[in-house]
């Protein structure tokens, strides 16, 4: 079982392979980039997240099936299975314990793919807004399921897109959710920032951005149906994109069918503007929403209703981070997020 | 004047590049690994950073000569020049200001890049300790300069090596200096966390490691000279190495002599078994050590001698990040330091 260790100067936990531990040959030969999809081993003959190779997975946790259609066989929208080589396993109680000065758990989680089409070709489901509408339908029925189980406190979606984004050499589209047993430290950080401003200013920090972004309309990507797409004045990357929902809420799980419709559709017409600007372009996208409230911790969840807001960041990775933001955590952006914005609004 | 902006969430600030802001062509054709070096844009005929071609840089800031040669001549073994696209400038005052409800400031700093060897293949000056000796030298004697400055709050020294770590293409060996007005994000973290500890235990928290690694000797690579190089418990990065003194003391640049002839003789032993084991990898290699301390801030100053500890980390950068790790803070590191270790010894 994989091991979560703690970094004693800054509380970062580290998920560290104990098992078939990487040698200097494997990470040298550069096989390291289908990040937990656990396929890069052995070439691959069939894509198993093709309809009609469902026998190449391990059984399906989940799938968006047409009427009538068994598990494990043809005939799903959206098919969830659990990681090949998963990073956390579900299997077990959470035993957290010291080795000396350090302080360790084991890899109790849930780290599970969600196949975003049956069809192969890359940026399949992008085009259909349907597909992603039942895409995030099912994102967030896992979600629901998952915090029922009181030892998980966190649900990280992302998707990884291009070699130099971690992303899958095998293009069929998929998303991955990682559940973990500790709130994250970034997630951590975004919650002590939102409340420190809510506190100073009786307002959502984000709401404040969504009103003022919207009044100077300098780095608003789109606005529809409840949905705004901004280029934050804070962006890391040239062209980051973050998507947010106009009515605050700090959960994205909560959202209402209305709401999903929306998104997806904003979702839809961002992804076209950025592929039509830089073409097939690599990205992380992460979801940024509140952590599971079963339980009290450190009083955070007090207060998050109000201070936090979930979005989504859509970060193209054009540009290397290096030794500047790794020492300093600050970042060095050679394109303005206003100029972004006009080459976005403009596609 | 490129611009310092600030994320209004988390308080992280970001440069951005306000002249020539970067197009998507400029960007997808892929020409901005050269961080801040600013000569990735023309092809490059002869070498500015070589001995004989100093007309093609910047009026050097400092160079270490043999006696009775002049500036901006051939007869140098360390160099120091501005940055030729710098990410901050020292010419003005330093200007705080608000656009709204966000956080600004105009890009007062410096960037300059110390050129570690006169001869131009790669990996030159890490053959050879007496170079590495004299590069650790002109370093600190920039930083103690830098520190009398009382805009700059801190001094950040990086190397990039490798296209994926941020690296330039063109191999002659070089270090990178930032010095900012503001105490970087990552830095901070570091002390309040080393400060937290130190008020728990009255103890370093890196004194406590180094005698943990020193006593277990699972993940010590080296020790010599009153320096330890350690594979860190928590490593996010397969063969993470770190290099700190053994006598306690959390500024570089306050080396004795003999400090620096100890540190240069481990970071060379250190980087021999890198290679030895990892062939030509690419790294960031990132100095930590204390903010400049000339007026007091939020407190951090007091105590900061007793609870930080320099130390230099190596980060190998043979796996990628990505939504992972963007979303979390986390890492996941497919190499045990503990193996890590045991092919470093053996190398």
């Amino acid at each position: 079982m994989p091991e979560l260790r703690k970094d004693p100067i800054i509380g970062r936990w580290v998920i560290v392979a104990t098992e078939r531990s990487k040698r200097p040959s494997d990470l040298t030969r550069g096989s390291l980039t289908d990040q937990g999809i656990g396929l890069s081993a052995k070439p691959i003959k069939k894509c198993p997240f093709c309809e009609g190779n469902e026998a190449f997975t391990p059984p399906e946790v989940y799938a968006l099936r047409k009427e009538g259609t068994g598990a494990n066989k043809p005939g799903w929208d959206i098919r969830v299975i659990p990681s090949i080589s998963p990073f956390l396993r579900m299997e077990g109680e959470l035993d957290r314990h010291g080795a000396g000065m350090y302080d360790l758990m084991n890899g109790i989680g849930a780290h599970e793919i969600i196949v975003a089409t049956p069809k192969h070709e890359a940026g399949t489901f992008l085009n259909d807004v349907s597909q992603i509408e039942k895409l995030t339908g099912v994102i967030i029925k896992r979600m629901r399921e998952l915090s029922k189980d009181t030892r998980l406190k966190y649900v990280l979606i992302f998707k990884n897109h291009g070699k130099v984004a971690g992303g899958s050499n095998f293009r069929h589209e998929h998303v991955q959710l990682i559940a973990t047993p500790a709130t994250p430290k970034r997630v951590k950080e975004e919650l002590t920032g939102s409340k420190r401003y809510f506190d100073y200013k009786d307002r959502c920090v984000f709401c404040d951005m969504l009103r003022q972004e919207l009044d100077r309309d300098e780095r608003v990507v789109a606005e529809q149906d409840g949905f705004i797409a901004i280029n934050p004045y804070c962006s890391r990357f040239p062209f980051e994109t973050w998507i947010l929902p106009k009515k605050h809420s700090c959960d994205f799980h909560k959202m209402t069918k209305d709401d999903i419709k929306g998104f997806s559709g904003i979702f839809h017409t961002t992804i076209k503007k950025l592929t039509g600007t830089l073409g097939d372009f690599p990205y992380n996208i992460v979801l940024h929403t509140a952590p599971f409230r079963s339980r009290k911790e450190k009083g955070y969840w007090e207060t998050i209703e109000q201070d936090f807001h979930w979005h989504l960041e859509i970060m193209p990775r054009l540009t290397q981070v290096a030794g500047f933001e790794w020492g300093s955590g600050f970042y060095i952006n050679p394109t303005k997020p206003e100029d972004a914005c006009k080459y976005l609004k403009g596609a």
